[in-house]
C-alpha cells in the first residue's frame, strides 16, 4: 500500500481561496438550484481534484486527513460543491479498494491529466438497477436515485444488481457513454447543487474490465473501508456546514446584532445570555472538530495498513467515525437553529439565505439514521462488538 | 366590560375547512410568498373577522379561547395567514385596550359590515416615525417595518413618536388614506406571506379622533393586557405550526416511510427508535398545549375584569403567557426539526416544502427573545416579581 | 359505583401540617433509614388514611384528585412517607378493583374504625411466592421483595403464583397472622423510610373469603385501572419531591445565596444565569403540574365510569399518566440535580442533606423503565393504539 | 524552566494497582467519611508524590498530562482521594510558581525523601484570615474553609490577607507548627474524605523565608497559570467520576441486570432502548476525554514556556480547560444520573454505594459556578477575548 505523502502544503490556501469564492455566491445558487458549473469548473483547475491521487499516478498524495479538512473548508462556504467534492475523493478511493490494481493507473492518471471529476450511481438502497450478461460484457438497466454529483460528471461510478446471483457489481464508465441519461431531476429543500437525482440506464455496456471486482464491493476488510470513507466525507460537510453558520452568526452579532430593548447593555456583545449561547455553540463544535479529526488520523491508519487490516481494527475506525458523524449531526443542527437566537429577527430576511445551513444540514444528516449509528456506539460500549460492515456500517 | 360571549359554536368547524382548504396550497404560497389575497378574502367571507367583536356591535362575541383555537387551527395549515388573522383581533382589541368607549361602536361595526382586514403599522422598537402637531390635528412622517397585515388591509393602526414629548401615540386610518404608502418589500425566510414590509408615511393626516388616547398605550393596568394578547397569539401561532408539522409527519411515516435496513421491523411504525422519537414529540407538544390552553383562560379571565383588573394579575397573567409561549418555541422547534428524523431523506425533496415548518416557526419565535421570557420566569419564580409592562412582556 | 363525594374540604390543610411536622425531620430520619413509625402513627391519628374511602362505609369519600394532591404535599416534605401513604390507598382501591362486593364493607369500615395502615406484599414481578390448594383453603410459601410499607402495616395484600395454574392470585391478610415474617432488610440509597423490603411467607394460610377474585387481578377493564392508579401515585410522589426541592433552593438563594466573585450583581436573586435556572427549572414544574393535574381528572372520570368503562377509555386514561410520569420523571430530575448550581458549594453540606431529593426520585423513578413509558407514548401518538394492560401500563 | 521528563514509564500500573485496590473499600469509606489514612499512606509509599517534581531534586519529572492520568485513574475508584492528590501536586507547583527558585530545592527534595503530603489552606475566597506583621515575622489569626487535604497532611500552603494592604500573602508551613488546629469538621453530601473542613490558625508564626513572594500570587503571567492546573485537576477528577461510574454500570448490565418484561428480548444488553443509552453515554465520554486530553498537552506546552509565556498563550491554555471543564461537568453529570436507567432499581440497594458517583460529581462541580465558565468561553468565541485571571479563571 502506497502511503500518500502530500507533496503540496498549500492546500488549506488554496481551499480557503476557493471558499471564499463560492460564498459570495453560495445564497444565490442556492436559491437557483442546478449545478453549479462554474464552481466545478474552479475546482477541476485547482488541482484538488488529484489530491488523494497518489503520487506515482500524477496526483499529489496528499493523507485522507489533508482531503477531509479540504472537505470542510468548502462545506464552511458551500456543502453543496463540498459534498460532491468529497465523494469525487470516495469514488476514487473506491477504484483503489473495489478494483484491481492494473485499473488504477488509467483511472488515475487520466483523472490528473483531463481533470476529471468523477460522479455518483451507486446507491445500494435503490435496487431498480439490473445487469444482465450480454457476451463477454453486461448491459444495464433501470434507475438510480441520490446519484450526487452524476450532472457534468466525466466519469462515473454505477452499481447494478446481477440478474442471476442478485449480487451488487459496481463498475466504472464514462458520463457520456450511450445508454446514460442523467436526469436533472433534483430539487430538494437543501444541498440543493450536488444534482442528487436521477440516473437513467438503457443497455448500457459495460465491459468485463470496468468491472470492480476484485475483491468487489465489501469483499475485504480494507475494501469495507469505503462506508467508512463516505461516512467520514459526511462528517466533514456536516461540520464545515455548522462552522460556516457560526462563523456568519459571529460577523452579523458583531456588525449588525442589537442588544435588547430590557437586557441593559449596550451592545449583544455583551449580553450575558447571548454570550452563554456562543459558549455553548462553540464548546459544541470544538468538541465535535476533535472527534472529527481523531476520526481522519484513526481512518488513515487504517487506509495505511492495506490488507494488513484486521476486521477489528476496522470496526474501531468504523466507530471513531461514528463518534464523530453523531456529535457533528447533534451538535451542529444545534448551532443552526440557534444561530438566529444570536442574530434576532432581522436575520431572517431573504437577503441572507441563512436558512441554508439548518436545510443544507438537516437534508444531508438524514443520509442515514443518526439513531442506528447511536446503536451501533451502544453495541461498542457495551458489548464491545464492532458494526458489522455494510454500506452505512 | 362586555363578557363576550359566543353566539356561533361551529368556530372550529369553519376553521377546520378553511385550514384543509389552506393546505393544499400552502407549500406553494409559501415559495411564491407575496399577499395571500384569496385567503384573506376566505376570512374575510367566512365571518371568522368578526368573531371576537361583542354582540352588541353586531360581531359574535367569541371568547378569547375560542379564538385562539381558530388562530391554531389555521396555523396548523397556514402559519403566514394564522399570524395576520390573530394580529387582526388584536387590532380590534388594541381600539378596546388603547382608546374610548365611543369609539368602539363605528369601528367594530364597520368591520363586521364591510369584513374590514385589520393590518399593523404599529412597531414601538421602529422609531423612525414621527408625528408632528398641525392644527387640531397631526400630520406623520416616516417608515416602520415588519407591519404584518398591511398589505391588502381596510384599516390600519399606526404608531408614532410625538415630536415634542417623545411619547407614543397610537392611531387608527384607512389603509387607503393619502400618504401612505405599503411597501412590498416582505422577503424572509419564512413568514412568506404575512406581508411584514415596510410603511410608509408622508404628512399622513391623523385628526384627534384617529387617536386612541384615552388611556392610550399600556395607559392603565387593562390597556397593558396588549402585549399579553400578543404574545397570547404568537403562542397559538408557534403552537398550530408544531402541531401542522407534526400531523405531517405522522401521516408521512404512516403512508410513506420505509423500514431502515438493519433495523429488523418490517415498517417504521414498528421501529422502537421512530416509536421514541414520536413520543417524545408527542409528550413535547402535550405539555405545550396545556400551558396554552391554561394561558388563553387566564387572559380571558384577566380580560373579564376589564378597569378593576390590578396590576398583580395582570402580572400573573403575562407569566402565564410566557410560561406557555417558552414552553411552545423550544418544544414546537424541537418538533419541526426532528419531525424529519421520522421521516427520513426521501422528505427533503422540495415537492412537500416541508422545510417550511421549521422556516416559520423559527422566523417567528425570533419575535422577541426567547431568553429573556425565561429570564421572566426566573424573576418570577425566584423573587415573586411579576414583569414591568412593555410591549413585549 | 359510588361516587367518591369528599365530606371534608380540609384535607390541603391537615396535609400541609403534616408536611411541615414532617420536614423538620425528614434529613434526619432519610439518614437513619429504618420505619418512620412516628409520622405513620400520624397519619393513622389525622384521618387521611380513610379520605379515599367512600362515605358509605365510614370514610370520607375523597375524590382521586383530592388525594393526589394530598400525597404531592407530603412528598414535598418526605417522599417515603407519601409513597407507602398513596400506595395505602392503591391497595384500599385494589380491593375495590379486584374483590367482589360484599369484601368492602368488612374492610372498609375496619380501616377507617381501626385506622388501620395497608401494607404492600403484591410484586407481579417476583415470582418467588407460590400459593398451593389445602383443602378450601390454600398455602403460600415464599418470598417477595420491594414489600413498600409492609412493616407496621395492619393489613397486607400479597400475591402469589398458583402452583397449578401458574396464575398470579391477590388475597388480603392481616399483616400480624402466623406465617409472614416481615424483614427489615430495605437498605437503599433513596426511599429508605419506606420499608420495601422482604416479606416471606412460610404455610401462610389464606382462606377463600380472602382472595380477591371477582374478578381477580386485571379481570375486567375496570379491574385495570389499578396499574394506572399505581403510576399515578408515582406522578405525584415524582413531582411532589421535585416541588419539595425547588422550594428547599429557592429559599436557600434567597437567604443563603451568594453572589458569585465575577458576577457583576450584589445578590444571586440578580444573577442573570441564575434567574435563567429558576425560569427553566419552573416552567419544567409547571408543565408537569398540568400534566399531572389532567390525568388526575381523567382518571376520576374513569373510576367513575365503573364497570361501563371500554378499553378505549382506559386506554386513553392510562396514556394520560403516561404522559405525565414522562414529564414528571424528566423534569424532577432535572430540578433535583440543577438546584444545587442555584445554591453553590456551601449547600451540599450533610447539614442540609438536599442530595436526598435526588436519591429519592433517582430510585423511585426507576420502579419501571421510563423508556418504555416513552415508547408506549409513540405508539399512541404514531399508531393511535393504547397500551395493553399490564402491571405497570 | 526544566522540562519534566519522566524517568517512570510505569505510573499508569501504578495508578491502576491502587485504583483497584482503592475500589473494593471506597463505597464504605464513602459512607464513613474522615480522613483515608490508609489510602493517604498507600500514596505516600507508591513514590506517586513525587511524580511531578523534576528529576534534579530527586522527583521522577513526570508531564502534568501524565500527572493527570493518574488523577483520573485514582479518580474512577475514589474521588475523595483522587482530589486531595491532584491538590498535593498543584500545591507543589504553587511553590514553583508562586515563589522564588532557592525555595524549591530545599521543599521538594524533603518531599521526596520523607514522602511529604501536602495540604491546602488557601481558599481566596474565605476572608476571614489575617497576617499580621511581628517584626521580620508575621503573624496569622483566623479561619480557613474547604481546606482539602489539611487532615493528615505533612506541609500546608497557607494564604491571609496582608492587615495592612489587604493583598493576599501565601506561606508554606509544616502542618503541625503551633498555632494551627485542623479541624475534622467536613462532613458533606460528597467528596466525603477529602477533609474539606475548617483550619484555624491562632498567632500562627510565619517566617519571611515561608513566604512566596516571588513573583506571589498570580504575580506574573506564568504564576498566573497556577488556577489553569486547579482546573485541569478538577477536569480529571470529573471526568475519572464519571468512567468509574460508567465502567460499574456496564458491569452492572452485564451481569445482573434483567431484561425489561415486555421489552421481547432476552437480556438487557439486546435492549434497543439500553444500547442507546450506552451509546450516548459512552459519546459523552469520549468527547469530553478529547477535550481533557488536549487541555493538558496545552497546558503542559504553556508550563514549558516558563516565563516565557504570553497572556495570550495563557489565556488560550485557560479556554483550552474551561472547555474541558464544562464539558466534563455536563456529560459527567449526564452518566452519573442515567448510569441508573441501564442498571434498573435493583440498582439502587444501599450494598453497591452507586449514588456516590453522583453525590461526588455534583459536590465537586460546585467548586466553581459552570454558568461563568460558560460565559468565558463565550466571550472567547464572541469578542476573542481571553480571561482575566482569576483564582477561577
Amino acid at each position: 500500500m502506497t502511503r500518500f505523502e502530500s507533496d503540496h502544503p498549500e492546500w488549506g490556501v488554496i481551499a480557503e481561496q476557493l471558499a471564499q469564492e463560492f460564498a459570495k455566491t453560495a445564497a444565490a445558487r442556492d436559491k437557483a438550484g442546478g449545478t453549479p458549473k462554474h464552481e466545478r469548473d474552479r475546482l477541476r483547475e485547482s488541482g484538488l481534484l488529484a489530491m488523494s491521487i497518489p503520487q506515482e499516478y500524477g496526483g499529489h498524495g496528499a493523507s485522507w486527513p489533508e482531503t477531509m479538512r479540504v472537505v470542510r473548508t468548502i462545506a464552511q462556504a458551500d456543502s453543496s460543491v463540498a459534498h460532491v467534492f468529497g465523494f469525487h475523493h470516495l469514488l476514487l478511493a473506491t477504484v483503489r479498494l473495489f478494483g484491481s490494481e492494473w485499473q488504477l493507473a488509467p483511472l488515475f492518471e487520466e483523472t490528473v491529466v483531463r481533470q476529471w471529476f468523477w460522479g455518483n450511481a451507486l446507491n445500494p438502497l435503490d435496487r431498480r438497477t439490473v445487469a444482465k450478461a450480454d457476451g463477454d460484457a453486461w448491459k444495464l438497466n433501470g434507475v438510480k436515485s441520490f446519484s450526487s454529483g452524476a450532472a457534468d460528471s466525466d466519469i462515473l461510478i454505477v452499481s447494478a444488481l446481477n440478474d442471476e446471483t442478485g449480487k451488487l457489481m459496481v463498475a466504472v464508465t464514462p458520463s457520456d457513454r450511450a445508454g446514460i441519461t442523467i436526469h436533472h431531476d433534483w430539487d430538494n429543500m437543501g444541498q440543493r447543487q450536488t444534482d442528487s437525482g436521477t440516473v437513467e440506464f438503457r443497455d448500457l455496456r459495460v465491459d468485463a474490465r470496468d468491472l470492480l471486482t476484485t475483491p468487489g464491493p465489501l469483499g475485504s476488510v480494507f475494501a469495507s473501508l469505503r462506508p467508512c470513507l463516505a461516512q467520514l466525507i459526511l462528517v466533514n460537510v456536516f461540520l464545515g456546514i455548522a462552522e460556516g453558520a457560526f462563523a456568519e452568526a459571529k460577523r452579523y452579532t458583531q456588525t449588525r446584532g442589537k442588544a435588547w430593548a430590557t437586557s441593559g447593555v449596550a451592545t449583544p456583545s455583551d449580553d450575558p445570555y447571548i454570550l452563554r449561547q456562543y459558549g455553548e455553540l462553540w464548546l459544541a463544535l470544538e468538541g465535535a472538530r476533535l472527534l472529527a479529526d481523531r476520526a481522519a488520523d484513526i481512518f488513515q491508519g487504517a487506509w495505511d495498513l492495506g490488507d494488513g487490516l484486521t476486521a477489528q481494527q476496522r470496526g474501531e475506525t468504523s466507530i471513531a467515525i461514528a463518534a464523530a458523524k453523531v456529535s457533528a449531526t447533534k451538535n451542529g443542527l444545534d448551532v443552526v437553529n440557534r444561530m438566529f437566537e444570536v442574530m434576532g429577527a432581522s436575520a431572517t430576511s431573504a437577503h441572507w439565505g441563512f436558512d441554508r445551513y439548518w436545510r443544507n444540514l438537516r437534508t444531508h444528516t438524514l443520509h442515514d439514521p443518526v439513531d442506528y449509528k447511536i446503536k451501533e456506539l451502544g453495541e461498542w460500549a457495551l458489548r464491545d462488538t464492532i458494526p458489522t460492515p455494510t454500506f452505512y456500517s
